[in-house]
């Protein structure tokens, strides 16, 4: 196999850990000695093992002399787990071949250097396009302090998400449903706005459960009270509801806090942003109205997109589509995503959006 | 071969005939001796030979006590050509197999009458979903006495035609373009209204050109007039320019007459609809604004739609979606597409969908 088979095998076991390891990055890892496969591994969750400790114990004596292929960096730093790069020396690998450096300020280029120390060779930057691409929202949240943002709407074939009348429930079928249900239980947290709470009244919990429990969010300015009679409220024993408000507001709305949802005040949306990174927060599924949405489209906070399309047509001068806000005033400078993929869900098309970032 | 493959096998040459044959149906015809096919055939074009007659010269000799089967009914009656059940009985046909009867009046069963009064065994019915499938734009011609139409758009992922400022050139890319201009060219007519006629002064040829030169309709209330310093007049020798607006305000517009234009007044959609059958037109493409969209949606005069989606997001509250209307007020009342294909062009989807008829 070559050096990009390899490298392309570690990025495929790093996958495995999507919803389990955040905030810590995915990793995949191969160790090879002398053309043969002895060990490969990738970080199964947040606190345990990463991915070359995973391929280490798996190649035991047979690391001796031999080279890993690791998707990231490895780590130099004592965090949940002691420093890779000690393990890494400790069993002889004689080269290391890396995707990519490790942005993170305790890592950043140390490891290579440390492992340069003790005579191992390093190399950097095989297949790092797909590298950076399997951790875009690690990479985001390192490069911005900010989470990374998952938008989602399902809507009809010329763009309706209602009707005229407010309806909405429910555009796509159960499959597509099924879907939205499968990325909520990967994310961190459940982004919703004041209008859909009232509107919709939802749960916002991925059933059945997925790798984590998202904290539901409601993100409202706060001018007015909400309703504590809503199911957020009714199943905060489940899975943790926070409440977004300007921080001016945020002494109107105790009874969210006396009925177990924590409360959390902002100045501006960047802000609300930072404060839920500063928790460790990676990936937020955006699941609102066309208001929140436009939002965070003027903010040019949308990372990905996940866009269900219904093959139905309701139209009306009314009826609402899925993001206003301002929007974009000409056209090229629409955002564009840089790559997409598009899927048969039942009746209703599914189309993936990686935004250009 | 089995009777379905055999069909099925007529139904496709049938199919080479679209964009030619109008408003004729599309008709294939496969002529099986002993378990051999001795002759093929398609109506190629609109005054030519009928399909069975196409097949009825290949077999020659071979026809007699062979089996024909046929994606529609024989006529019985002199049209462009003489009547195709004369030449059936006389070339010795045994069976013929017809995917349908032919509702067109002069024909609507008495074609399977003629055979079967020679001895001829005659059957209806097999593949008959998909023969109706094939010609859905002549049988809603027949069955309505209005034209079967095609409503275009292109859109962003989000389901904006526009920004905010009305930018629309171009969501889509080239290789979309290059679609849309395919089926330009297999219409009879391409409709649009005033105010894409005022923003864009659309040329509306097909090009390349097609197997037909659509009617370029420009569809107004006509209360103002009309600039006739546009593409539209300015190709008139190309391709026909139709301006179609309500009989009371005709006389507004002489000027477009004089500038080579044909005028016609109509006094509601419906009528304008019905105008446009009359002339013989089977396939109008819908290639308008949001609220000429609308207004066909609302009349539920769309028979398939075309719908181009960019990877890119527009937002904005003031950005059109491209269906406005009054739209549908309930959801189970949205129309459905009842058969949908998708295709990726370029960087853009391609949805195409059949609506439930």
């Amino acid at each position: 196999m070559s050096d990009q088979e390899l490298m392309r095998r570690a990025l495929q076991l790093a996958e495995r850990g999507r919803g389990y390891v955040e905030p810590n990055p995915l990793v995949g890892a191969v160790i090879v000695r002398e053309g043969a496969i002895v060990g490969e591994g990738w970080h199964p969750k947040y606190g345990q093992d990463h991915a070359e400790i995973v391929a280490l114990k798996q190649a035991g004596e047979l690391a001796q002399g031999s080279t890993l292929y690791v998707t990231l960096e490895p780590c130099c730093h004592q965090g949940k787990t002691p420093p890779c790069t000690e393990a890494v020396i400790r069993a002889g690998i004689k080269r290391v071949v890396a995707a990519m450096a490790d942005p993170f300020a305790a890592v950043a280029g140390k490891g290579f250097q440390k492992l340069r120390e003790t005579g191992i060779e390093t190399q950097s930057g095989l297949l790092e396009k797909e590298a950076r691409f399997l951790n875009r929202p690690y990479l985001k949240r390192l490069r911005t302090d900010k989470p990374y943002i998952h938008a989602k709407w399902a809507m009809s074939l010329d763009g309706k998400i209602a009707t005229s009348t407010g309806e909405s429930k429910w555009i796509t079928g159960e499959i597509a449903r099924q879907k939205v249900h499968h990325y909520r239980g990967l994310m961190d947290g459940i982004i919703t706005g004041r209008g859909t709470l009232l509107s919709d009244d939802p749960l916002l919990t991925a059933r059945p459960p997925g790798p984590r429990t998202p904290t539901r969010i409601v993100l409202s300015q706060g001018k007015t009270e909400l309703p504590t009679n809503c199911q957020l409220l009714k199943s905060v024993q489940w899975a943790p509801v926070l409440l977004a408000v300007h921080q001016d507001y945020l002494f109107r709305h105790e009874a969210w806090r006396n009925a177990g949802a924590e409360l959390l005040g902002y100045q501006s949306l960047e802000d609300f942003l930072k404060k839920l990174a500063e928790r460790g927060m990676t990936n937020i599924w955006l699941e609102a109205g066309t208001s929140l949405l436009g939002s965070f489209l003027d903010s040019r906070e949308i990372d990905e997109v996940h866009c269900f399309i219904a093959p139905r047509i309701i139209g009306g001068k009314h009826a609402h589509g899925p993001i206003s806000g301002i929007g974009i005033a000409h056209l090229p400078e629409a955002m564009k995503c840089d790559k997409t993929t598009s899927e048969l869900l039942g009746e209703d098309f599914y189309i993936r959006g990686w935004m250009d970032s």
